[in-house]
This record gives C-alpha cells, sequence and structure tokens, in this order.
C-alpha cells in the first residue's frame, strides 16, 4: 500500500497557496489605515479609533455582528459559471443588517466552503466579496476558505459572511423605542431580488416554466441570467451620510432591511407594540422582474410581498418634520427614494394597501 | 397547477420558528451584561467597554475578527448522529485563533446551512455552540440559518463561526516582533485530533483499515466514535489569565493554536525572521489516537506532524525567566503545560527532533 498523504484524502494545500497572493491583491484593496499589521495570519485586527486627524473617537462604543449567507441565489451563479459579483450579494446581506440599528461598518470576514478547491473560482469570489466591502466602506479583514471532501456537489460552493460595525451606545437605533404615529415611511429602490427567494424563483423560472438563464427576456431587457445575478444594492454609504447629517437628532427612527419576509415580515420589526404600519402599494414602480415570476408561478400577490422585496430594498422611518430632508440626503447619496407609507396608531403590523 | 408557496419550494419557515424559543434560550445563558437588548433582530450589539465597577474601559481598542468552520470532523457527527458538540468545536475553532494576538473574546456568530431544517438538530447545534461560548466566557450575540434546499446531503449540513475580540493597541501580539532567542516554547496539551485532519482519518481508519464509530478500540479506552468526536479543548480562560497576570511586561511573546500544518506550520507564523524553533518531540505523550491512525495507515511521521496536532493544541513562547510562571499559571488555569523546545538563532523554521 502506498503511504498515505493529506493529499490523497482529498485536501490539496499546494492549489490554494498559488491563490494566495490573488486574494491578498483583494483584501489590501479594501484596507484603510485602521487595519492593523498582523503578519502571523491568526486573526485580523482593526484600530477602533480613527486617527485624530480622520475623526472622532468613540466616547462609549457599542460593536455591532451581524451573520448571513447568499441562500440558493448562489446556484444562479453556478449555472452560469459566473462567481464575481455573489461576493457582493454576501457583504450586502449583513451590512444591511447592520446600518439597521445605525452601525457604521467597520470590517468584514468571509468563509468559503467547497468540495474541491478551484483557484479562479476562489479567487472570483473573494473579488466579489473585495469590491462589496469597497462598496460599504469596509475592511476585507480576513476569511476563512474550507475545502470539504464529500459535502459540496462538484463545482459548488456555499458562503456566510460577518460584518462588524460599530456605534455610539446612546446613538444606536433601537426603532421600537423611537417610531411613533405620524412617522413617514421611505422606501429605497432594491436592484431586483436581492438575495431572498430564490428557491421559489428557481422552482417558477425553471421548473415550471422550463426557461433558462440564457434566454433573453424583452420585459427585462437582458437574459434571465444577467437579471438574476444582479448584485445586492448596498445601502451602507447613503444611510451612513443620513447617521452623520443628524448626530445631535435621533433621526432616522428606525430602518429595516427588505430580506425573507418581505416588507410586511421586515418593517415590522422596527416597530413598537402600539403602531402599525400602512404602505400604499402603488407608491413605488415593481420591476418586472416580479412580475414576471407572479405570472409564470400564478403566486398570489399577498405571498409575493411576503417573500420578495418587491422593489423595495431598504426601509427608512423618519418623524414627519425631517422625512423630506432624509429622502433629499438619500437621493443626494444616489439612492431612489419613495414615501412609501406611514406609521399609525393600532396593533403591531405591516398593511400593504 | 397549484399555486405556488415558498413551502412548496422546500424552505419551510414554521419549522424554524418552533426552534426559535430553545435557540433563545441557548443565547440568553452565554449573555453578560454587555450584552445591549435589541428586539429588532436585525444585528446583535455589545457594549466593548464594561460597567465601571466590573473592569476598566478600553483606551485604544482593537477589535479582532476570526472565521472558521469545523471541517469534516461534522461527518463523525452525521455517522453518530449526535450534533450537540460540534459547536463547541466550531467556537475553538475561531476562540483558539483570538487568543493568538492577545484578544479578550467578546462575542462569537454561527452560520448553519442545511438542506432540509430539522428542529432537533438545530437545537443540538446550536447548545452545542453555547456551551462552547460559555467555556470561552463570550456571548453567542447571533446567527444565521439557512435552509438551502440542493446544496446538502439528506441529513448533512455545515457551520461557519466568528468570534470578535478586543485588546488595547500597545498590548497585542505580533509574535513576529517579540519572539527572540533563548525564549522558551511551553506547549498545552490537546484534548486529541481538535478538528483538522479529518479528511486523512476518515481515509485511514474508515476507508483503508475499514473501522466503523461504533468499534470499542482498547487503546482508546473508549469507541472510536467516541475519540473522533471529542470537542477542541478552549484556551480561552488560561490563556486571559495569563494575559491579565502581565499586564505591563509584553508576556507571552508569543502564541500559536496548532491547526491545519500542525506544530511546523503554525509555531512558524509566531516566528520573526532570524528564528528558529527546536521541538524536541519525546518531551511530551503523544495521545493513542495518533499512535493508531499512523499505524493503520502507514503515514509518514513527518506528514503526521504536519497535519495532525500530537498532542499539543496551543503554544504559549515566553521569555526564559517567566516561563516557569507561565507555566504555573497555566496548569492553574486547569491546561497540562510541557516545556516542548526553546527559540534559537537560525533561518526562520520549526524543527521537529
Amino acid at each position: 500500500m502506498a503511504k498515505l498523504t493529506y493529499k490523497d484524502a482529498g485536501v490539496d494545500i499546494d492549489q490554494f497557496d498559488a491563490s494566495l497572493d490573488d486574494i491578498r491583491q483583494a483584501m489590501l484593496r479594501t484596507f484603510g489605515p485602521r487595519v492593523l499589521p498582523n503578519d502571523n495570519g491568526f486573526a485580523g485586527l482593526f484600530k477602533l479609533n480613527p486617527d485624530r486627524i480622520l475623526g472622532r473617537p468613540f466616547r462609549d462604543p457599542v460593536i455591532v455582528g451581524c451573520t448571513d449567507g447568499v441562500g440558493t441565489k448562489l446556484k444562479i451563479a453556478f449555472m452560469m459559471d459566473k462567481h464575481d459579483t455573489v461576493g457582493i450579494d454576501l457583504v450586502a446581506m449583513s451590512v444591511n443588517d447592520l446600518i439597521c440599528v445605525g452601525a457604521y461598518p467597520l470590517f468584514f470576514l468571509d468563509y468559503i466552503a467547497t468540495g474541491k478547491l478551484e483557484s479562479r473560482k476562489l479567487v472570483d469570489l473573494v473579488r466579489g466579496v473585495s469590491e462589496g466591502c469597497v462598496q460599504a466602506d469596509c475592511a476585507l479583514l480576513g476569511g476563512e476558505t474550507a475545502e470539504m471532501p464529500g459535502f459540496y456537489a462538484e463545482g459548488e460552493y456555499d458562503m456566510a459572511g460577518f460584518a462588524v460595525g460599530a456605534t455610539e451606545r446612546r446613538r444606536y437605533i433601537d426603532g421600537r423605542r423611537r417610531v411613533g404615529p405620524g412617522d413617514v415611511v421611505i422606501g429605497l429602490a432594491s436592484s431586483g431580488l436581492h438575495s431572498n427567494g430564490y428557491s421559489l424563483v428557481r422552482k417558477v423560472l425553471f421548473d415550471v416554466a422550463k426557461m433558462n438563464v440564457d434566454r433573453h427576456v424583452d420585459e427585462l431587457g437582458r437574459t434571465l441570467g444577467e437579471e438574476l445575478l444582479e448584485p445586492t444594492r448596498i445601502y451602507v454609504t447613503a444611510l451612513c451620510r443620513v447617521f452623520r447629517a443628524y448626530r445631535r437628532k435621533r433621526v432616522p427612527h428606525g430602518v429595516a432591511n427588505i430580506t425573507g419576509g418581505g416588507l410586511p415580515g421586515n418593517v415590522v420589526r422596527a416597530l413598537p407594540d402600539h403602531c402599525r404600519v400602512r404602505i400604499r402599494k402603488k407608491a413605488w414602480p415593481v420591476p418586472p422582474i416580479f412580475d414576471l415570476i407572479q405570472r409564470l408561478g400564478e403566486v398570489e400577490e399577498r405571498e409575493m410581498f411576503r417573500v420578495f422585496n418587491m422593489g423595495i430594498g431598504m426601509v427608512v422611518i423618519a418623524p414627519p418634520f425631517y422625512a423630506s430632508s432624509v429622502a433629499r440626503q438619500l437621493k443626494r447619496a444616489g439612492e431612489t427614494p419613495y414615501v412609501i407609507g406611514e406609521v399609525v396608531e393600532g396593533e403591531r403590523a405591516v398593511s400593504i394597501e
């Protein structure tokens, strides 16, 4: 019997080493002056307080942590053999949660697991993560690549992301305290499906409607695959701009990232007990991809709103006096804001009307 | 055609809701006074500075992040249908990295992905994570459970962990600066294989030697499965005790978590360019599981040291003047320390002699 080595057992460390330079480049692109040198690689280090010239130190900092994956949207990347954008989705899923409590993203870490490591894919994945971190203005501080023979189908992988942010203790947004009747609900346009509901998407479009990713769809103006792989919008810079603009006032009152559960399932998380939100569904244009799925799958509208963002990726709740200036700030930061509803007294719930 | 709902597409949100109470209990067990209430659930919040009565605030804090998974050790959990300990491994893998830079763990987040959610397994997994967090004295601040139909084999799952810690900037351990010739290398006993090299373990024990997990092995004093599933030792409380004891001195000089790559691959990460470490392999007893694998797989000793920890799970490098008091502190904290070698001048490398 030949002597066994670790490579025989399916784990090729050399293959991984070959990608390390490219991965390091992708990480360095995201580094700011607050990332500390640490050659030993056991952990990533981030200086909490910026140097005096660049900003103020935190007085009573709260550290905020979020984790999420990309879900079955990854299957679309497999189908199209295109792996350089799902990393953006990965970052988006976590940092869009961070800003819901008023935190500024500091750094991000990724976990990528696959059956057999392929250098090209791995580098593409990390480049996507790096691009997401640049968009979210946070450092890609580290990550883990796990080669797990027998866990994933050939050519497939899963990834998890982890974002850390910080805010002042007296400024963190606990929507359930601040939000009150009369507040205005502002919705920010999504870039499409974002990263939720893909199990239903695939069931409807591929299993029921027998379409494939290469199919050009006129109402989408591009191929189905391009539409489905469109990266999740990252709302960090726009929201952080709002946080900075109202440093001394408690604005916004609430922020909700619209993911699984849709508008009803997520906006409700920002509400106190005695508050109801009424959303007017005619207040914004629903992107064509949602119509397509609803029509082809004969999905009920109620279910559509419970699974998908329906064109609104982030919700900001602001007091009426500040609502138009908040919307203006968001617009100036490149977002497309719509006033989509208001907070009224009533049982804690969200109604779509 | 019946109307499609999200449940038809393989994602059962109700099943998950049923486990939420148990998961919440497992998390609450780990909470200290620094975890802030946040009902909206978008993110976990952790107050960096303890209240005055409990400790001192950080002056110039460095936030440290680590991520890791459990690797193919999970296959042993699948074989034994026992899921309440791999969470300990998950926490161990990340927090044992955190302490290598001198950081105190603050909080942890987990990501668990599976094809079809099973409440019992999920609750067992999170209970393990919670137990690990208690051992590491950190809060289980949140997590993500991803149901991904078509990604994982039936009954299987993957998990990733993320740990965040903090330290004073002027105190973080960059071993590559502090370590020097004459320093003493102290090894702490591992609890067994920890969470590395399981692809080779499975190949040797199951494929080559045709053993199974229920087989009682005399030299191990228990079944093979029990040995292979033994949780990774968490060295946090012992190391943090050492950090506190030498608050004003730069002791230890270096710390290395012995994971994939073994002693040579990990101790070298803590060395400056002109330093070599000589390790005497007779200085500690190699646990019987390593002999078993080496014998049955006819694995070369060199390869064994490159893949496995060989009985040493953590290495602490200390100046000679403090070495015996460091070892005493570690022993008092429940560890089993051995002086296993020393730092000498020479090319940056680790030799096992």
